[in-house]
């Protein structure tokens, strides 16, 4: 008998990545590319199907391949609205199982994340997680007694897009007031860059060609003190989306991951707790959930996707 | 073989109901007593119990009981925070076990009438439901992936605290901006009631001694304008709600239960429908879950409640 392994990809908004995991999550071979470009849904699916048949084809034959992506993927595979990827309506799934001639299962990239970081990462041993990922966009997933929550149509755990301030910033989604408008990377990135137009300095920040979400972390780093306003209003805004989150879920644990989550970490846990703490129903009363960082890092995604492949397929 | 019955009880701010139920969720008789009252939580809880042991020894003996109480209540059954019952820290499943010699289920009462909905009401036939009951306060309960959502500690599903405007109206529960202060039969009344004092007229309102929720909901259905105007925000902010826990959980169908629920169902369904639509990620390339109201009542607590505890106990 030979263990159980699984090709997972990553498919990112500029990045696609692959790895070859096994069961228990161990990463044997990774491979990365460029995300392909392509105009409009079906060029630019049909590309990414390409470099998904190189890659993998580089990693194993036949093996199943599961995929996460930055997309909001419905139970069939198809992608319905990509953050950063213009890609709605695309039958990733099927297109897929054409090509590589396997078993393919498809799911956004947060949701996998948390399945990653629930068996093998910072959630382990839990049965009931929530995990917000802090990136270009935020995105989310959960765990509900021992099983991924997927929803009715696979759509769930877009917690980024869970309104904290109606009638607020812009998303990128269209809607306005969403905490992905408030506390994402790209956010974070653009409040500061909002404040120094308004009149607000920062030596860092002066220094950087960009004010994007790099910017501000580096800026965090160094004691900055209006990028470190802006993380920690960051925080502030993703407490209240977690405790929205412990009101409804009642998870043992919270894990913050993504890049920018990963990166500011140490001043977004307290600030989370912080604002959390005073929101969540009876907390007087009850031990409220630790806010973690994630514990996988960019594998959280390809060893995620390998995981659900294995699920899905059950394992060999 | 005899069919399953169970004793379903509802512990309210004001009453308690008591059913004798079947697996069905047939009722086949009813008590109802004024809710005892008592000072302190151990006062209170004891005199509940003794309540109990009455209304259910008139329904039948050596049966098993579940109850519903508006309070926070943890998986072994101990009373977290009451909303309108001073209670917290009440071990009432251990006291009820221990006066009544049967096996008693404790749960939040949305959470049942949640259960009671899926099985034989609004939501019957679907994997994947919300519930938001308005009442007094807002409470919730939601099925996923058909099982009853209860968190790692039974303290799921809070929806009513659900932070809908950061800094608002102070709640019932000490937080500010919960989804309670804002859309609650309790902060319709208060809510029409601050308008009048504000200069606001309403021939309808300034005939009602007490201007609350069910004063808001008579003058409503006589067409009045300023209580129109509260209940369309009211559904307005459940909306954004309810577009959270669509982003979240992706049920296939949203029930709106509770007495001011059921009552101002006409206008608070349109109000909801078209303040959650825009705020559901990928809304343009997907069917949005329909908003119902709920159908059992003033029973879906006691049928709830009766069968949790068959599923707790494994039917006869």
């Amino acid at each position: 008998m030979t263990a159980p392994v699984a090709i997972g990809v990553d498919i990112g908004g500029t990045r696609l990545r692959a790895a070859l995991v096994t069961g228990d999550g161990e990463v044997l071979a990774r491979e990365v590319s460029e995300r392909p470009v392509g105009d409009g849904p079906d060029a630019l699916g049909d590309a990414v199907v390409d470099a998904l048949e190189a890659l993998t084809s580089r990693l194993g034959e036949g093996l199943p391949v599961g995929i996460g992506i930055a997309s909001l993927v419905d139970a069939r595979g198809q992608l319905v609205q990509g953050a950063n990827l213009d890609i709605a309506g695309y039958p990733l799934r099927d297109r897929a199982v054409a090509a590589l001639g396997v078993g393919v299962s498809v799911a956004n990239d947060a949701t996998v994340a948390c399945l990653a970081e629930w068996r093998v990462g910072a959630a382990r041993g839990h049965g009931d997680v929530v995990l917000l990922t802090v990136g270009t966009g935020i995105g989310g997933g959960a765990i509900i007694d021992g099983r991924l929550l997927r929803g009715a149509h696979g759509l769930a755990t877009e917690f980024g897009h869970i309104v904290v301030a109606e009638g607020g910033r812009r998303c990128a989604c269209g809607s306005h007031g969403c905490v992905e408008a408030y506390a994402s990377g790209q956010a974070i990135g653009a409040i500061a860059a909002e404040r120094l137009a308004g009149g607000r300095t920062s030596a860092a920040l002066a220094r950087e060609p960009v004010v994007d979400g790099e910017a501000v972390t580096r800026a965090v780093r160094e004691g900055d003190a209006l990028a470190l306003e802006v993380v920690l209003e960051a925080g502030h805004w993703l407490g209240i989306v977690a405790a929205g989150l412990v009101n409804a879920l009642d998870p043992d644990v919270i894990v913050i991951g993504g890049g920018a989550g990963e990166a500011l970490s140490s001043w977004l846990r307290p600030a989370i707790e912080a604002s959390m703490a005073p929101r969540v129903l009876g907390h007087r009363h009850r031990r409220l959930p630790p806010v973690r960082a994630a514990g996988l890092g960019d594998d959280a995604g390809v060893v995620g996707a390998a995981l659900l492949a294995l699920d899905e397929r059950g394992t060999p």
